[in-house]
């Protein structure tokens, strides 16, 4: 008995549902746990199933395209540990935090590799027996220090990128090359302060909540797709760093969230926005 | 084109979806929203599913019961308001929070009738022009005072009764003319503080957090399923009359929440648990 | 015996709280609740002084200026309860909550009268005895309308005006006869969403928490200090309607809010922030 | 120029704030932040002065108590780093976080050592090169394993006990050897769930939110001074396994939160409770 994950995503039609859960039956699988969403607005429908069975892998999602509208995207994911590599640069708190969740068994991924435009965080990478690349972004253009990046990610062969606290903003191509599978935490409650400084730019505006958000990088600084944002309280006494050291809580536990999100296969992403099933 | 929804609830058994998908397809029915869940412990599965069509209540209903396993409950519920009788002591918050948000329409029920055990809010009612009865409970039995609430209540023949702080508690008898049917809040994060005066109780235990919970009422004092739980943060320069006025939002807004998931037929009985779909 | 909360804004110095403190002591009042704040970025002194005794308003005055550094700001409020002209628009749910709230003894104000530039809300005006003015602002100029709401407003003379999903922008020579004295809800979490149709623009851009800030009204959009904000959580299921429902619990809660704290007077605006003692 | 804290307890009297900034004055101390609080119910006074300038702690002191009703308690704290020992059993979060956050600077406190009662996290330990003591209680007797472990902390002379997810209930004669000075993470939202297994006990009773409690031990099993406590929500779908991964954040959330008020002396225990300034 096998666990696989089936994911699909097509142009809603009258039927889907039990078109689909026919073919699972049919295949002898046993749903476990099944979500469905229609975006009423595009006319998407999005599903995701838990089976339980003997797979036959390739009739059982050539016979799924054959019934599901044309265009539709199905994808039967096994519960093999997804591959991570992580981006940092000199802050620790959520390398430290996913460090520890995959240690103790919380969060269940891989990581490859981690990958630093500084090398302060090599001693904390090392304690936990993991490989650390430094990858100096000084006197070399963007370009060439990207191309660098790139030739150790791609070394990992990575399902994922974790930018945890990567300070640096990834320019369109090489952004293009991992579409949707770049996983970004920005310290603020999107879209309230995009860009640089946002517990200044809190700081400066007086606000009530701070918050982070975790989203998909695409093309355009701080606008990916949402995946998860979580808040937390501040008054008047706080400082700019006295917020920022509050949302250190909030940046790590909002990233490590929406990465269990990820790796369980429960993230859609749907024009600018996420479906998490 | 109607507008129904379908609830299930039977033992989990393989392909159930897809059966019961089948024969809302044959129906002609379009799903609109649909969700499941299995619970592996006890093994039961439900299912509640929005359907768009024209409706053979009947036929539908036993093609459904044929395929479903034997002890399978099913119900085509329409988009009618819910009816219910509001019963209350003294304290305003509940019931105002109520009657605002039928009034502005927000909260799609409808209130047939409020019901107290002291005259206080017959005013307050009255506002809103709808049937105030003072039923007193001194100088009587509580059989007897629970008699006279049953007949005012059974002349309205609601659908639920909402205890909007109804400071009395009601004999098994009563309840169990109302299984599954009568809401409660409770002003405290239970099973934190059962019974009397929980915020005095909370008070003296120096917890920094308050709640409310509402809940179905069973036999056992405040021991019904859970329907909704929300808290609000307090610190020590709240006094037990500072918690109390602080917890009387979160007291309103949590069972107005769980009002909207009644009424909206989103709320499965399972045990002493609740299934929200 | 009388209760007299003592306010005072000035440059810091030390010994501040030592010589306000021994003037109080002097004067036999007793302290009973005590708060200071000094923003060290401005050095400038926050405080705040629950006294109880026998008052000689004058004299304490005086002592008090006296001693300060020159430039201080220094009030002895009453507890008289503040009054409040409420505006407002079509919207139900915040001016119900006031109302409610007034009426329950949970907000501790006198609502003078409810103006709306639509007549939608003088039948929910009305269950409460309270007086409402319809302003239409059809078929007359700004500045024409605004003349004649300042006309309605002043015959009551409010402490403060409340915008209660007020969908108008006032004029900043309107807003400059009431410094520091309208508070507005704007149902975004500041500064996201800025403008019109905030839920629309937080559906848009698939955020996952929504929330509402009360804030002083400035010459500048929304850019007012903000006095409280509070969120819920939203997700892909919730269209632009449904995430301005949900909002409506947060609106409400946090104006109410934000006013039990203005009038407690225990909001300080410091430049475009408050400081809450 | 140094920094200093003040700290106060005693019975309330007229004057107290002027008498105690006073004695800060003619020493030449400035105040950057204070704090009081007085418990009208027990007549207690609190205070919390940060003070920056010379120090002569003698005088200081005898200046204070002098000026104090008599029972006052007085206490001039430097900025010292607290040592701490840390109790743990075989879970890692609670550790790890307390580990990463001192080691990336968010939390201001020296970790003297680790002691378990299993071996299990020796290795997590030795990353941050850390003595891990392991004090087996297998074969032999509670007041042995008791004594075993007083004789490590002891020659570490810590400031505080940690009992980070530390499995064992301690004796009447252990805490009282540390009154006050042990702090402990209990994984419910107490008073709900006291004693074992609170996660298979939440999971029983159906509840919608699950909580942390940090708080001081003394001889009655959860029922200590309560410092913080946060919740999260959950659902139907969560097992009680689902409930304590869910829960582990809010732990080690809720835990360092707590150290850090402790350490940075901001935690008076008042009777069974705390006040925090």
């Amino acid at each position: 008995m096998e666990q696989k994950t089936l994911l699909i995503e097509c142009a809603d039609a009258k039927g889907l549902i039990a078109q689909i859960t026919n073919i699972c039956y049919k295949h002898n699988l046993n749903i476990t746990r099944n979500t469905e969403y229609v975006d009423t607005d595009s006319g998407r429908f999005y599903m995701r199933t838990e089976l339980q069975g003997i797979f036959n892998d390739q009739t059982l999602l050539s016979d799924l395209r054959l019934a599901l509208p044309p265009g539709s995207e199905t994808e039967l994911v096994s519960t093999r540990k997804k591959r991570v590599v992580i981006l940092v640069t000199k802050e620790a708190h959520c390398l430290g935090d996913i460090l520890m969740k995959v240690y103790d068994g919380s969060l269940a991924l891989e990581i490859a590799a981690v990958v630093g435009n500084h090398p302060d965080l090599a001693a904390l990478t090392a304690k936990f027996d993991l490989p650390y690349h430094f990858v100096d972004h000084n006197d070399i253009a963007r370009t060439e220090h990207e191309q660098q990046l790139q030739t150790v990610i791609e070394s990992y062969a990575p399902d994922y990128l974790v930018l945890a606290k990567f300070m640096r903003v990834l320019s369109p191509d090489f952004v293009a090359r991992y579409p949707n599978r770049i996983i970004n935490i920005h310290h603020s409650f999107l879209p309230a302060f995009i860009g640089a400084h946002p517990y200044r730019q809190a700081f400066n505006r007086g606000v009530k909540i701070i918050g982070a958000t975790a989203h998909f990088v695409t093309d355009h600084l701080d606008e990916g797709p949402i995946i998860k944002q979580m808040v937390t309280n501040v008054d008047h006494t706080y400082s700019a760093q006295a917020m920022a050291k509050a949302g250190r809580d909030v940046e790590k536990n909002v990233l490590t969230k929406a990465l269990e999100l990820v790796v369980e296969d429960r993230v859609f992403v749907h024009g600018n926005k996420t479906v998490i099933l």
